[in-house]
């Protein structure tokens, strides 16, 4: 069978992550059958991000404007940094509505395995995000590690407390513990340990 | 937070099945981050199947010309039509390549649930093929109902197959059994019946 439209367009979705081949196919017979309120649409929404999405310059966030929307946003707190790895972390902080201040992603984080090192991370501009503020008289105060708890996360988290070592601004991470819903039944050894030790006078 | 591009992609990458918010944010930014080699070429790919993808009317399978690809190669069997719910169906048990006759896609199945009468389906066009080739004088020798072994999946077959009850032509199903590769202790006790009923010599 040659490739066809129809094979072409299967291929390219089940290059998405969560789709597989079987599901690639189910989603193009869904859009097949439906091309005015699905195909056309998702085609038109694909051509315009990949036209208009930008990379902020000051803080790695994808938008369609640079400087993006968080950053232009008078209100947030410009002397609070939140460190990420990834633009879905960012957006799942923003979801909790938790957080006002500004962020700085790094695009991943160090890797012995992958052989990622500082200067492959967006490291350098939160740095020079941090003099910058200093000598423009509104320093940044804090600077949150919003990093995975995996092994690489928290070298990147010590690689970065450490960069900022001599900088004046407090440097903070995620408090660890048992998620807000969660069963301690279910949960692995290491966060019941770490629950235990960061433990709080009950209220 | 306004609908800009990335929510509408977001939103509509949601709607596909398989796909649930969390993995079309997923699918969204990895997209976002290679749209020369992933987002351009999906939108071209949709805009020219939603242009160029009909539906046979022959088989009413969903190819880029009508009749279908399959209707038009020469070798395949015209005497052996084999009756599909979906598009779907036909894709697979092409890739099983274990058939080589013609296909006809009845569009779903008859359902008292969801109100789907024989008229909502493709049946009429098959038994006016069956007709048409007996006239014509290349009789449709056999129709294979490889259909869901699903209550709705079987009444289908039933009312297939009593509407061709005097049409002179063979109706055959599916063999049910055990799965190729399948272990015994996985198997629902319906299938194991079916299995054993229709044991078979061994060779």
């Amino acid at each position: 069978m040659s490739v066809n439209d129809i094979d072409r367009l299967i291929l390219l979705l089940a290059r998405l992550p969560g789709l597989g081949p079987r599901s690639a196919r189910r989603a193009a017979l869904q859009m097949i059958k439906r091309p005015e309120t699905l195909m056309l649409p998702l085609a038109g929404a694909l051509r315009q991000a990949a036209e208009n999405i930008e990379t902020c310059a000051t803080c790695g966030n994808l938008d369609t404007s640079d400087p993006c929307g968080i950053c232009r946003i008078p209100g947030r707190e410009a002397a609070l940094i939140c460190v990420v790895e990834e633009v879905a972390d960012l957006w799942a902080i923003e979801r909790s509505g938790a957080f006002k201040g500004l962020y700085h992603v790094l695009g991943g984080t160090l890797s012995a395995l992958d052989g990622r090192g500082p200067e492959q991370l967006n490291i350098g501009a939160l740095i020079g995000r941090v003099e910058a503020g200093r000598e423009a008289g509104a320093p940044v105060a804090e600077v949150i590690l919003a990093l995975s708890t995996t092994v690489d996360g928290q070298t990147t988290a010590h690689y970065i407390a450490d960069r900022l070592g001599g900088a004046g601004v407090a440097v903070s991470r995620l408090a660890q513990g048992v998620p807000v819903g969660g069963e301690l039944d279910y949960l692995d050894d290491g966060t019941l340990s770490a629950a235990l030790k960061a433990r709080r006078p009950a209220e």
